[in-house]
């Protein structure tokens, strides 16, 4: 996969990117990464890549033109056709875990990162194929929630994790929390690991686990346990925990 | 505000804090940002800061011992009383701009970032004072998710943002999304800015940015319409906007 990010800091990018999963998956030459600055494609005096809002009011506004050069430039340059672009913006959709799966497939991905109050709205609706937010807090800049998607989509390029990395077993795969884990020591501080986990019982290790995530599920995001794939005895154990509050 | 991070991929920090909104707020002596290694306070044969599951399973998990030492070594350096323990873990409580203005009140924030398929469960339950995750999607660690944290809590420091930068009119605040911002020029490739926007009539572009800010709101994240605050002639206009449907 090829990425193309669209970044007035692209100095931002170089530590997260030199580390972990996504230098792997670019050594492995399963990604390629690439930083494009829309201040090279501001053609007025000053380089100028924002100006005031229309209609008032504070912060500056993201200009069309740097944005739309850089684009065409971009795509132009590297003729891929599976291609998406992605605007990185509050006032998008909500990234998760699908949309992760969902963007791995693309060959080229383009990312747009704001700054300043916002882009020129003509950038998100001509420009752009997903609004995506990664969450519901603001940011400086798109620059960091882009890394965020670059992550999350770069684990699930095949080839990239290696087999003691089994993504299946993530978080947000099952709709429900993981369980907690536990290595050595056995005690530390007083503070010991739960017996079940040292019994070599399979089948109790198994039970221990699925109860102790559904748990966590509980008590921390409820609103999973709505969508979750639930069994029998999942309803039943949960039913045990609302009793108990 | 003093933050401190645990993070066995100190590297990765440097691009990010050493620009935008961080920076400036170390430069202005709001903020100042130290990053401890675990690996540092590892003290076996090979500094080694993780193991295997108890109970079987893929992966690694880090070994409480590390950061148990880590932590310790950090409070007892800074001795600061108003400080809260964050680890960032996709099993928390996911993160918002109300837990970002929270955060912003203590006087230290000391993150845990995790990495490999986890951490030893006596690390969350015993050295955390909050889980917090930043939204639906795995990540390769903790440390991106730290970084997204830092951001959000820094500009809600008093004095970080400028007055151009008025963090109220900000996504999330009011409960609905920005409205669309426009700037020069007045027409690119012949995409035009909407004509109110020139009008100077300011009661009739208040009223127009709203509707858009609905309007947006209504098709990315219908689900923020039901806590938002909505005057008799917002939900009017939603109605409309649901019929065109």
């Amino acid at each position: 996969m090829r990425i193309d990010i669209l970044s007035l800091f692209p100095e931002m990018f170089g530590g997260v990117f030199g580390a972990s999963i996504t230098k792997r998956a670019i050594e492995k030459n399963i990604l390629d990464i690439a930083i494009t600055n829309p201040r090279d494609f501001a053609f007025n005096k000053h380089n100028q890549v924002d100006d005031t809002p229309y209609g008032g009011g504070a912060g500056m506004v993201m200009k069309p033109e740097p944005i739309f050069r850089a684009i065409k430039s971009v795509k132009e340059k590297t003729q891929i056709e599976n291609s998406r672009v992605v605007i990185m913006c509050p006032t998008g959709k909500t990234f998760n875990q699908q949309k992760a799966i969902e963007l791995a497939k693309y060959d080229q991905l383009i990312f747009i990162c704001g700054h300043y109050e916002g882009y020129d709205n003509r950038i998100v609706q001509n420009l752009a194929d997903e609004i995506i937010s990664i969450g519901d807090y603001v940011l400086t800049g798109g620059e960091l929630a882009c890394m965020v998607v670059v992550d999350a989509v770069s684990r699930m390029l095949p080839g990239v994790l290696g087999s003691g990395e089994s993504a299946p077993t993530d978080s947000f795969y099952n709709g429900i929390l993981e369980y907690p884990q536990y290595t050595k020591p056995r005690e530390y501080h007083g503070l010991k690991v739960p017996e079940v986990l040292l019994s070599g019982d399979h089948a109790k290790i198994a039970k221990w686990r699925r109860q102790e995530a559904l748990r966590t599920t509980f008590n921390n995001r409820p609103d999973l346990l709505k969508t979750a794939d639930l069994s029998k005895e999942d309803k039943i154990f949960l039913a045990s925990l609302n009793d108990e509050k």
